[in-house]
Order: C-alpha cells, then sequence, then structure tokens
C-alpha cells in the first residue's frame, strides 16, 4: 500500500526525472571546483534570485546558521520573529557556530512590524550593548503564511539604513513567489542573502542554496568548509537540483490548490477550524477542539493510510507536495472525519 | 564643589570605613585560596543568602555569565524577559562566553508571566530543538522594580518541575529584600543561584558575589579562572565588601525614601510624569513631555550641580545612594522644575 | 581525452554500480528516521567497525568535528599529533563548533609516542588547568603512513585509564585495513569513536560515517542536526555507500599495489626521491630535487593528460584510486620522466 | 610567625605605601569614564610602554585572553610555544572567548626559532585552511627565562611581513627589562600588543594592564565590558598600580640578585641542581635526583617556616620577591640543605 505522507514537503521522494539526472550527472571534485554540474545550479539559482552568486549546502539549516556566521562577528544581535525556524528548529545552533544572540520580536503569525525591528536594531558605541549584525526574516514562513513584499521592504529599509544586512531564510521561497504570483527574485529582492532549499517542496533528494554577492558567498565557502559542508562529486545531487528549480517551482500551485481544497473539506467538519491566515502556501493547519480525542483520530488516520503528525498544543498540520494528489486529499479528508465522528 | 550624582548607584564612592578597612585588610593569594578576607565574605554571603557557597566575582556582569556558563552546556537556550539587564547591557556575552541562546518572553515591567515561562520550557528529545539549561530571573529589576516572591516561586516551580535550575541576578537584591521587608535569603529562595552586587547601593568599590551550591560554586570557580577572574589579594576589596555586607544593607530604605520623596516633588511638576509602578527601589524613572526641551534641562541640571543621564527614548532615570542626602534630593527637584520652566 | 586525475582519491567518480543503485534506492525522510537504505548502511557500518551505532554526515570534516563536539565539553583539551588532518585541513573548526582546545605533540611522520601522549594528559583538579576531553589518532594518516596497532593500542591504553576517550580519524581507515591486512574492526578496536570517509578511495560521491557507542551515536545525531547535517532522502547517497562498503573496500590493494608500482618507478629517477616512509596505502610522497623546473614538470604532466597538485615546500603527491589503471601508472611515470629531462 | 612565602611571587602583600594610596584615593565609575586615578595609570602604562592607549584589566589571564578576543576573528589560529602561560595555565580559555585554536611550536626554554615560527603562519586562500590571527610571545617567559630583543625582532618581523599581529605576555615585563638592562618599552617594541602584570613582582593587590594601538585598546575597552571586566571605582586599584609602576619596577634587581644568591647556595647541595638556563629573574628552578626524599624535603621546609610549592616531575621552584630579604635567603637554603640531609 502506498501512504499518503503529509507530515511534511520534507517526505517527498526524488521524482523520476531526478533519479535519471542523478545516474547521468557529470561530476567532479566540488573541493577543487571541478564539478559542472554544481556550477551549473550555483550559477543558475544566483541568476533565478537575482543575486551574483551561490553555493550548494547540504541542509536548510546549515544555509541558515552559514548566513548567520558568515554576516555576523561574534557576540552580534541577530534580530527576528520569536516563531520562525531559526529560533525553533535549529537546535540553539546560532550560540554555537556563529556565536551570535537571537534578539527575538513577536510576530503577527509572522509577520513582524518595522517599527519593532527598528527599535531593536542597535549600532551605538555604548560599550555596554552588542551590536546588530544581522535581521532574519522568513517567506514563506513555516506557519503557512506569505509575508507581504512591502512588509519585508520596510524592514529591510529600516535595517539598511544604519547598515545591517539582512538574510531571507527561503526554504518555501518559491511556495512564496508562487502565492504572490511573482518572480523568486522578487521575494529575495531586498535581502542581502537567502536560502533556498531544492528538498521540501521541490523534492529533490538532499540540498539547499544560500546566495548573495560574490564576496559574501566566497567568504561562505570558505566557511562551509569549516562547518564540515564541503562535498566532492556533489553533481549527483545537483542533477536532482536543476530539476527541483526548472520543473518542480512550476507546479507548485497544484499543492497549494489542493492545500485550499483540504482546508475547505477539512472546516466544514466539526470539531476542527482551519487557520485561514496562515493558508497561503501548501499547508493547512487546523486548530482541534478540546473534546476531540487525538487517539482515535490518528488511528483513524493510519487506518486510512495516511502518515500524518499527531496534534501539538491542539494544532495539527497537513502539507501537501507533489506526491499529494486531489484524490489524496479528498481520502484525507474521509479520514479525519472519519477520526473526528468516532 | 560637590557634585550630586544621581546618574546611577554604580557612582558610590566607598565610605570613609571602608577605606579604613581595605588600608588594613588581611589578605592573601586567593587563586591559592589563601585569602582569610575573601573567605570570610564568601562564608558570610553564603549564609546571608542562604545558599552553601559562595565566590567572590569582580563585577555583575562576570557573575551572570559565570553563572550562565557554570548551569548551562553549549547550545542550551536560557528563558528570561526581554527587559532584564542580562538581554541589554551584558554586550552580548551570553552567546560569546557560555555560548547560549538567550529565548525571550515579554515582561510586564519586569514580571513574567509564569505560564508562559512554562510554555517556553523546552526539554524533549526532539532533535530539532535545543535544550532550556536556566531561567533567569532579575530582583530588583534594573527598571526599579521588585518582583513579588509568589511569582518568583511560581516560575522557579515550573522549571524545577523539569529539573532545569534558575539563576536570580540580584545585583540590587538587598534593594529587593528591604523594599519587601524580608531577608535577603528569602528573595533568593527559589533560585538555585544568586548573583548580588557590593557595588552599585552597597557602595564597595569593585566586586560582586556569586551564590549557590556547594558543587556549583567549585564549579564556577574553576570556570571562574578560565574568564580572568582568579585575583590575588583580593581581601582589600573583600574588606570593603564585608561593610558592603553587614552596614550598608542596613540603610537602603533611606535611599528608598530618598527616591519616593524626589519622585512626589517631581510627580507635581509639568511635563514629567513619575512611572510609578517602577518606584520600588532606589530609582525614580520619569517620562517627559515631548514638548520638554531636554537641552535646556540637562543645562539647568548641570548648572546646579547635578550629574544625570540624559533622557533616552523620553524617559529619564534618577538614582538615590548613600551620597545623596534629603536636602541633594530637594536641590535635585528644584533644579529639575528650573529646568522644566524655562 | 580522459585525464589522469592523480590529485586525490577525492577526485573518484562515483562506479557504474553506484550510480545505478542510486537511481534505484528506496529512500525516506531520514529526519523522521524513515529512510530505509541509510538505516541499513549505519547498521551494516557499525557492524564492519565492531561498533555499536554509526550516523551518516556529509563529510570527513563533519564527522571528525561532530566527534569534538560530542565527546567534549567547552574548553577542554584534544591531544593530537601536529601533521593530522584536524590540525591542517579543517579550517579552525575545532575551536568554532566544539569549542576545544587542539594540544598538539610532534609526530613522528604520523607516529606519536605514547608516553608523550601519556604526558600532556590532563585531568586534575588544579584551576589553572583545562581538561583533556579525548585523544584523536588518524590512520591510515593522510601522509601515506599506516600507523601500527600496538602504538594505537598503547595510547588508547593511557587515555582509557584516566578515562578520557579515544576518537580516530578513519577517513581511510580501510586502506589502513588492507594494507595491515586485518580488518576494519581491529583498526577500530582501541577507539571510542571513529570516522570513515565513503568517498575518498571508495569511490561513493559524498558522505562520511560517524560510529560509536550507542549513546554517543544518539547524542551524536542530536547535534549533527544543529550542525546541519540532517538530510532527507539520504538513502540516494547510503546505496552508493553501501556499494563502497561491500565492494570498494574489497578491491584497495590494487590501488596500493599501482602506488609501489609508481614508487618504485619515479624511485628510479633522478631529482626525485620516494619517501619510502609513507608509503603503505595509495599516496606516493617524492621529494623534488632543488633543481628541479617545477613549471617545466607540471606542464609537461598536463600535455600528457595527467592531473596532479603542484608540488608544495619541495613535496609532490600522486594517489591512486579505481580509475587509475596499470596502464595510468606507466603513463604517468612516463609524464613524469619526461618533465624532469626537459 | 612570619611565613617566608616562595611559592610565587603572586603571593606578595601590597606595601605599606599602596595601602595609604589605595585609602586615600580619588576615585570615580570607571565604566562611566570618570575614575581619575585609572586614567592617569592607564596613560602612564601607555607611555611607558612606548603604546598609544591602555587598559586596566583584573588579572593577566584575563588581559591575555582580552588580547586573543580583539586581535583575532573567530577560528583563527594563534601560533606560540608549547610551553608558554597561555597554553598551560589558561584554563582553556582561547576557544571559550575568543574562540581561536592556540598552534603551538616546540621551544627552546622558551625561545622560539623564528624560521618556525614563520613556517607555521598560514595567510592563504585555501579553503582547508584558518587564518594565522596573532603570535604570541611572552618575557620574562614563566619558566624564569628572558627572551633575547633579537629573536623577539626576528618572530615579529616575520610576523608583520603578513600582516600578522604580535602580542606579548608581559606579566613578569619589567623583570625582563630589568635583567636586559632595557627600558620596558624596548621590550614591548616589536609587539602590537602587550600585557603586564601589577601584581607579581610588582606586589599590586590585584590587577593588570593591555596596552596598544588606540584603536586597539577601543576595541578592547568594549570587549572588556562583556568578559564582565568592566569595574567601577578601580582607582582604588590603580592607586596601588601607580606605586607597583613607578617604586616597584626600581626594585626588581634585588629580587634578581636574591634568586643568584639562593640559586648558588642550592646548586652547591647535593641532590640539587639549579636549572641555570632559567635563572634571569626573580625564580629558581631546581631539578631533584631521584633519591630526595620529597616529603622530608616538604616537612623540612615547613619547619623552618618556608612556604614551597611541592615538586613536580622532580622539578621545583622558588620565587623571590619584595617580601624575601637576603636572609630570608639564606634561611630558606638552610631548610632545603636540612631537608636534603635527612
Amino acid at each position: 500500500m502506498r501512504w499518503i505522507d503529509v507530515r511534511s514537503d520534507t517526505v517527498t521522494h526524488p521524482t523520476p526525472a531526478m533519479r535519471d539526472a542523478m545516474a547521468r550527472a557529470e561530476v567532479g571534485d566540488d573541493v577543487y571546483g571541478d564539478d559542472p554540474t554544481v556550477i551549473e545550479l550555483e550559477s543558475r539559482v544566483a541568476a533565478r534570485l537575482g543575486k551574483e552568486a551561490a553555493l550548494f549546502v547540504p541542509s536548510g539549516t546549515f544555509g541558515n546558521q552559514l548566513a548567520l556566521f558568515t554576516h555576523c562577528r561574534r557576540g552580534d544581535e541577530v534580530v527576528l520573529g520569536d516563531d520562525c525556524h531559526i529560533v525553533w528548529h535549529e537546535g540553539g545552533a546560532a550560540a554555537v557556530i556563529a556565536g551570535v544572540n537571537l534578539r527575538t520580536l513577536a510576530s503577527d503569525q509572522g509577520v513582524l512590524d518595522p517599527a519593532a525591528v527598528a527599535a531593536r536594531l542597535r549600532c551605538t558605541d555604548d560599550i555596554h550593548e552588542p551590536k546588530t549584525g544581522l535581521v532574519c526574516l522568513e517567506n514563506a514562513h513555516s506557519n503557512g503564511r506569505v509575508i507581504p513584499l512591502d512588509n519585508m521592504a520596510a524592514i529591510a529599509a529600516h535595517a539598511h539604513a544604519l547598515g545591517v544586512p539582512v538574510h531571507l531564510d527561503g526554504a518555501r521561497l518559491f511556495n512564496a513567489a508562487t502565492a504572490l504570483g511573482v518572480d523568486a527574485a522578487r521575494v529575495a529582492a531586498h535581502a542581502d542573502s537567502v536560502m533556498i532549499c531544492l528538498s521540501k517542496g521541490l523534492a529533490a533528494p538532499v540540498g539547499s542554496m544560500l546566495a548573495g554577492s560574490r564576496d559574501f558567498i566566497t567568504a561562505a565557502r570558505r566557511k562551509r568548509k569549516l562547518m564540515g559542508g564541503g562535498l566532492r562529486q556533489v553533481g549527483i545531487l545537483a542533477a536532482a537540483g536543476l530539476i527541483a528549480l526548472d520543473s518542480m517551482t512550476q507546479r507548485l500551485d497544484q499543492d497549494h490548490a489542493n492545500a485550499r481544497r483540504l482546508a475547505a473539506r477539512l472546516d466544514a467538519l466539526p470539531g476542527i477550524s482551519v487557520m485561514r491566515g496562515q493558508l497561503d502556501i501548501n499547508m493547512v493547519w487546523c486548530r482541534l477542539a478540546p473534546e476531540v480525542d487525538t487517539v482515535a483520530l490518528m488511528a483513524a488516520l493510519t487506518a486510512h493510510g495516511i502518515r500524518a503528525n499527531p496534534p501539538e498544543h491542539g494544532m495539527m498540520r497537513f502539507v501537501t507536495h507533489w506526491q499529494i494528489t486531489e484524490e489524496d486529499v479528498a481520502k484525507l479528508a474521509t479520514a479525519v472525519e472519519s477520526g473526528l465522528t468516532v
């Protein structure tokens, strides 16, 4: 039986085209700068994001932490929302690798108030204070929301006015661009560096990219080696990445449509309410009523061949991706319905 | 002319009794454990705070950072209020020395919601998450407020239920105890470690103390050496510290009374409003109306022999201490009045 | 034209069998623990190395640094030879990620004196001293030498007597085992943790493994995520790794034989002398006489279709691997001869 | 009974003049830059060492680590001798605070080979390599030897040719200057930064100084705050420091003469041999013959009112200072003699 796996878009298998490309990929030793496929990928990603240069990294966390490490000096502060991935799900790496302090701001479902960001920036000569080394944004946010471009622009303007660079955690940047109906470069435009994932909704098995100015990427390349991210015949992975970039970015609207279809079905059910404000991409976040028997719900999902993460704090998340069809969405909704009405 | 210096209680000169004690202090090499005066001070401070052991450190920042370094493992999270001294005024040290991430919570003028603290504690096996290594409280808060003991107890109960220790930044612990009318040990009771300053309102020229369990202090003593805080004939400073502990802690109510006197005077003036919720100790925080000419105000203060910090973001702070008499308070109020009515 | 690339064994392309296996690999999301191929690889590597558990990591540097980070506490000392890879070629990562101090010993071409190691171990209560957190060995050494097992045993005995663990940088562990004619587990036996590379001579495109006790690997798995090494459908790479482990480890003797053939040819040439003491595996290290025209030599190599690293400090290294045939060795020797006699 | 304490010159008590000066010292809040006595001391030390500026720090370890932190970027290498204080007795701080790697060289009793230093400097674009951030020298060396100025000059020339700064651990700089018969500034001339101790042989109770260029000291002042070294009425300690600088530096030749007297007496005894090559300052290092009963020796010393550190690895050290008279030296020699002939 095929599982319908909606735990995350990180579970996506490489497509047949990717497997074929990996098997045929031209490779070299990337530490020597010899791998033609990763060179092509880095060049194409840079162009697509409107940056001078790009660098392959093993994961999104690696790319974000490399950005912090490259932009900042030890002891600097990084200003960012208190609900973002770097704060929640990167293992406390910021203090370990870059040696920086995360300085969080309350966010309105992922959106920061530009004035509040401006008030947190610290660039004085006061010896009591660390300096702000970076502002981090996340778009699409891992809560399912797309951040408006004018919000990003306003925050970046405050940062740049003080000479503080901006990094964009774009793990799902192409989802954001798809939702906004703009080029990815538009979303990345206000950021000095941007990290994108080739895995997740784009289905490459392994790999993310960090893009920015030529000088930034040269510095990051050196620090990538220190962090253990200097790989060898990485063209194998880059071959899948090229397909992720070219083909998979074109079909994300299908995942978004499936998410909305699922949301419509779930929202009609008793005991479950969809977070409509977080329904911009391929995620459906729902709040379960306290009376829902979550054990029964999970059992029903499993019985219907659904793999989903159990609720946390009364919230449940379903994620669509290229292996979830419109029919799967219907099955999932039916399964949830059956689980709720036990 | 003698300046009336109300910038902070850090400006306090040692008292004549302290100078005399320093001149006569019996000393030894404390790195060898030979200094009788610091041994006495450490023993007396431990007893006073209800802890097993205590350690002399060069400054409050040193003591707080040593506590973080000793309690936590690298990459851990430290949960604390976003307006506390460790976040604002310790130069970003947490990520540098202890290698920990500060995880801040919005505070209500220094008071944290125990439920919100509980929600931030992370002690799971989820590999995405750092572990909470410490909760930090601050009492009296550097915003002038004393934190209720039951609030501290409630937060500590949540932390201890998960095996997370609690550190108390008690730079002005004796001010808090005085305001609350309890022993210092009562304020320190819910914390596993506590840092107090012998300088500030207690007037010693240099020095703070870190107290906790015997094992904790043994570990901290070793890390103190690494941090460059292993001093030699520190009995000179400890001699002043003993007077700070014995005598100066007894007279803080005078500073508090002077602060209230000043607040009453200032609050009656046009263009200035005292933050009544932050008037628990020896600090008077005031908001200046936008129409106040702050340059003229500062000039008037200087002309009256007053040294005060200029307003920041429309807020001004005056701090009383042993060198500020009731008469000085009257002069200060008169000076402010003259500066406001220019 | 096909290049004869003897710069390193890191340049090895994946074999056709690897490409086929990668194309067909069963995969899952390894962060969720779902990838069957990497689970099989981890299990098989652990068994092969005689350890309880193993973990896939993106690179050898990543695996070594993860070992330091997992074994040590911040500020600990790591005792190791001053000519090893961790000192020379890992970008200064030890102080950055693990926060440890490298404490180097002079080595006799890679071999450490056990008594000298013992003298460097520091496990006292003296507050002036850091504690030794780890001893690192490297076998085969990146200088081409295989370290005798009794030397490893003697060093490990000193370390273990004081409770200090031992890590083995086994980037070329299977070359060492081949040269010694023993199982890989014998070489790893005295180490508490061991890192091996699936790339290099084993030809996998990307990937290394860290092995050790179950508890150690559990801790390392969490820290791997912090370091950005939590990958997703890593079964693609693990599939190549299984072939590296099963097949490629069986043929390393051919590379060693080719290295000896090359050494014999080169040593007969004027102006070049092979370092016979570093000829244990697939590397030939040679010293060039001062009168050698290295520009002409490199030009001759290029003209013959050879890619080699230029000499450094008068030393040149040639590395054999699965893509270097006995015929290639003959061509290489001829090319060197022509370059020397220009 | 007065002990004759020859464990170290760190045990020195402040002189009566120092106690008097401390009691009368004019002070201010040095974090605000208000303390006139420390300002005077910083200015006088800078002038004496031939540097633009200087900064008071709590200890020698603090000053050395602050120098590493200020000169280097995280992950840099610091080249220094493997027998120096930073390696042996600073608790592993280098990897913790500055986040740098110590790269040690074998030393000939404290003297480094300039060519060997030059060979260790790494300033390339090779992404495998950390960069050398600093070279550290130590003079007088804590092994009792004074390093020749031309050796320092030769090493500094290599470093400066590559743009690498030089730091001098001058904990006993004035001992070196006294032994060499030159100004302290001559010893410090080749170093970009220099740390001196006011305690140790100069007898101040607490305090060291870091000197260098104005920009360097400005940066160090900020990092000193982060490290917890921003003190308040530090003029108390600076007052003793001024006497250390003015008076105590003039009398070190007496300590050196006493050390030589003691050496002459000890060297004549059976079972003990003085390390003549380490007899440049106020220290006498001796090797004890294996047959010496060290327990009896220590008992004899104690019985004669001598406090000395017990032998380590067969070596014993006696240190002279202002509280050790020529008569004390004679008593000490007599005590050793009695202990050896038990």
